[in-house]
């Protein structure tokens, strides 16, 4: 100690302190780093009229987000409803990749939708097809839709059809298919694909027409109740899952009546309802999605409209650059592994469901649902910490979707790029973690920070075209 | 200020304070009061053996409560399986009653009773029968039963058939009815018993089938799930209601079948499931009320086993007076009311509902139910000090009733009278307020304090049995 010297803040690395240390002066660390994508934030800064532009985009985005109602109002085949999804092409989870960059889940995966849809007469047949190229693929949000994981969806698929029904955009999800082996992590043996075909010709039409009967099922009221039952509607949809059933099981019974089904059919459907805790997962994807389609293409806005992992990238969309992908390697996931896997044995990040995170829920909502975190390996505390730093990324409090344990604060929705970039934090998800290898399925389920360098690229480029417009 | 004289401490009236504060002197006001019943605590503790003697039989008490496990297994006319409950006699609510000092709720709920069984022609003539004593009145708590605010079971009234499948024991409980007018608020118009025989005609025969097929429904499991879901199984059974009906749903399919009955039928319970939140309340009742009956008649134990009101009396049981009820005027309740309303409207507080408390939930788990603290005029923060308030009363926390929001710690569980009398803390309960003239129905809801007097006189001659015992 020199108490000659007053204490000294030390701003950068740590190696800085060190000399004046050795001398006796007090050093006070600060943990601080310079704002990511300086230049772009100083050419909004510095521009007369750019940073008021942007902010009134912003507000525009995140309006037309928490304005959103969203209902699920039928089930139908993929290939009769989602824009583009012809025969021969598969819709995968993230941005967008090709058969030699997949991981192996999405690689499982899609061998299994091709044989589902019978285009190769064996796996190794199917294999070869997607080498080839034979088989298009294209990202599920690029065709207004999204699934969880792998997140395939082949044109005989059914899936969820979800209305924005304040703005009349539409959004598609596949039925979840429990838990177990299942195709979303790249299981594709026989009785995945018997599971699947169930799902398409037992379980799909009755729900359809139960939903039809109901004219439909308001996800948004749902969703609101489920936040007050310890669900964040990523890992957790135990809540949304039961409120939905019982809404539903009446239109099931007429359903079952009007198609002339049996009571068995009926019986299984509500079978398979109350074994699959995650079935609303797709549901509030779905919802998620419509709401964030939305409020894409408003010019000079920051908000993120999507975030995605196709288990090998990760890649964000601006709502001001509509569907331009930016992209980083997918990051690897913190969390408790089931018994006998651990850390080795992990794919990277994989899935659309972060989308619940883009839309406010999910980690934004870990608050909310006490029970996952201590299922990641987390405390309570954890839950209130993550919701109140994910704050600091975000345009609004959700009017609608509100936290009792916070005191029925809504929740924060809406990343900016652009705080991202200036506090240098990233998002949070909740995820599942799939093993590397395909057809093995879930092995754990943690929280996960996403790479940050896909904002500072989306911000910076919005910038420039931001720059560009007002000298050009 | 009298700066040569110390601080005193005061305990008692703040008269005592006056003249001393008048001289200067600073007082410090300490608000203790000597407790209540307190020959019998004496009586306990310097009589050799006997508090030990206490002390173990409430251990083996408690220990009976958290280990039992409830199955709900079927739904059968009560006079088939209520134990004495014969034509012409009817169950009520609370503590023993009769016609001329029930209130207006429990007399109009008698009336519809009476109506409904098709022993009177019409309600004056039921009413006159009714005085005359020509219908004998029990409480539900003496025939294993329990029914929510005036709690009336008549013979032909379908009951949930509950199982403590620990011990053996069963209790029972009627459907509840849903909101609006209702038999339990007194209300026994046309449109109240043809629900009630809709209830009985279609939806028990439907719901006991589907509870005979699925070989009953473990209560326990679904009350430990709904606590981490927002529900304190009193004023809130939302996520228990969700929970029963998508587990029940295949079987009620299948119960359609076999029964010969057509889908209207079966989607006309679920949608009475549907809009009925509060389904569940009778079913946790029914599980409570097992729970505690298996820990009754445990000689010289001060556990509470039954908490009841009748709408003009509260009363208590405790395990070492088996079913000795010990009595006060039923206290009016605190709370918000619906509009147009006021305190001056409500009847003094109703029902068999308080066995939730009893057993640790209502308002004992308050703080795993911000929502309902809130709609009860409170804040979230109400919650989690009436919980650990009522830890001060409770031999044990539930090892599987848990609080997520409290970071897992079991809900407080099994009141001790010894404990009431030497805090002077008297028991809470959440409840709903019922208007004080027959038929008007709910008015609010809210929480309320018992009074602590039959806790005091029980704790008494508790202390007086067994002091005779030991020296007789």
């Amino acid at each position: 100690m020199n108490p000659a010297v007053e204490p000294i803040a030390v701003v950068g690395p740590e190696e800085m302190a060190t000399p004046l240390q050795d001398q006796g002066v007090t050093c006070i660390e600060v943990d601080w780093r310079p704002p990511r994508a300086l230049d772009a934030l100083k050419a909004f800064r510095m521009t007369p009229g750019l940073e008021a532009h942007r902010v009134a985009a912003n507000q525009q985005a995140i309006d037309r987000v928490v304005r959103s109602r969203c209902r699920v109002i039928d089930v139908r085949s993929a290939g009769d409803v989602v824009p583009g999804l012809e025969r021969g092409t598969l819709l995968h989870a993230g941005p967008p990749i090709d058969w030699m960059s997949a991981s192996g889940p999405l690689q499982g995966a899609l061998i299994g939708a091709v044989m589902l849809e019978g285009w190769a007469l064996d796996r190794d047949g199917a294999a070869r097809m997607l080498a080839r190229g034979e088989i298009e693929l294209a990202p599920c949000h690029e065709r207004d839709a999204v699934g969880p994981m792998a997140g395939i969806i082949s044109p005989s698929m059914p899936v969820m059809v979800v209305e924005n029904v304040t703005f009349g955009n539409r959004s598609y999800s596949t039925l979840n298919e429990g838990l177990g082996k299942v195709l979303r992590y790249g299981a594709n043996d026989d009785s995945v694909l018997a599971h699947l075909r169930w799902l398409c010709e037992a379980a799909a039409p009755l729900l359809g027409e139960a939903l039809r009967h109901a004219e439909g099922i308001d996800l948004t009221a749902i969703i609101a109740q489920a936040l007050h039952m310890g669900d964040e509607l990523h890992n957790r949809n135990k809540a949304a899952t039961s409120l939905f059933t019982r809404q539903i099981a009446g239109d099931v019974c007429q359903a079952t009546e009007t198609l002339g089904r049996d009571a068995d059919e009926a019986a299984a459907l509500f079978q398979y309802l109350a074994a699959t805790d995650v079935f609303f997962l797709n549901l509030a994807m779905a919802a998620c999605k419509a709401c964030m389609d939305a409020a894409a293409g408003i010019p000079g806005s920051s908000l993120v409209t999507a975030m995605a992992r196709n288990g090998t990238e990760f890649g964000i969309w601006l709502s001001g650059l509509s569907r331009s992908w930016f992209t980083a390697p997918a990051p690897a996931v913190e969390g408790l592994f089931f018994p006998g896997y651990g850390p080795e044995d992990a794919n990277p990040d994989l899935g659309d469901s972060a989308i619940t995170e883009t839309a406010g829920l999910g980690a934004f909502a870990l608050a909310a649902a006490p029970a996952i975190v201590e299922f990641v390996g987390g405390s309570v505390d954890l839950g209130r910490r993550t919701t109140e730093e994910m704050a600091e990324l975000t345009l609004a409090r959700h009017p609608t979707y509100q936290i009792p344990a916070l005191g029925f604060v809504g929740v924060p929705v809406g990343i900016d790029a652009a705080l991202v970039c200036r506090t240098g934090i990233a998002p949070v998800l909740d995820t599942g973690i799939a093993h590397k290898k395909a057809g093995i399925g879930q092995i754990g389920a943690g929280i996960v920070r996403v790479p940050i360098e896909p904002f500072e690229q989306a911000f910076e480029a919005l910038a420039e075209m931001a720059s560009a417009g007002t000298t050009g």
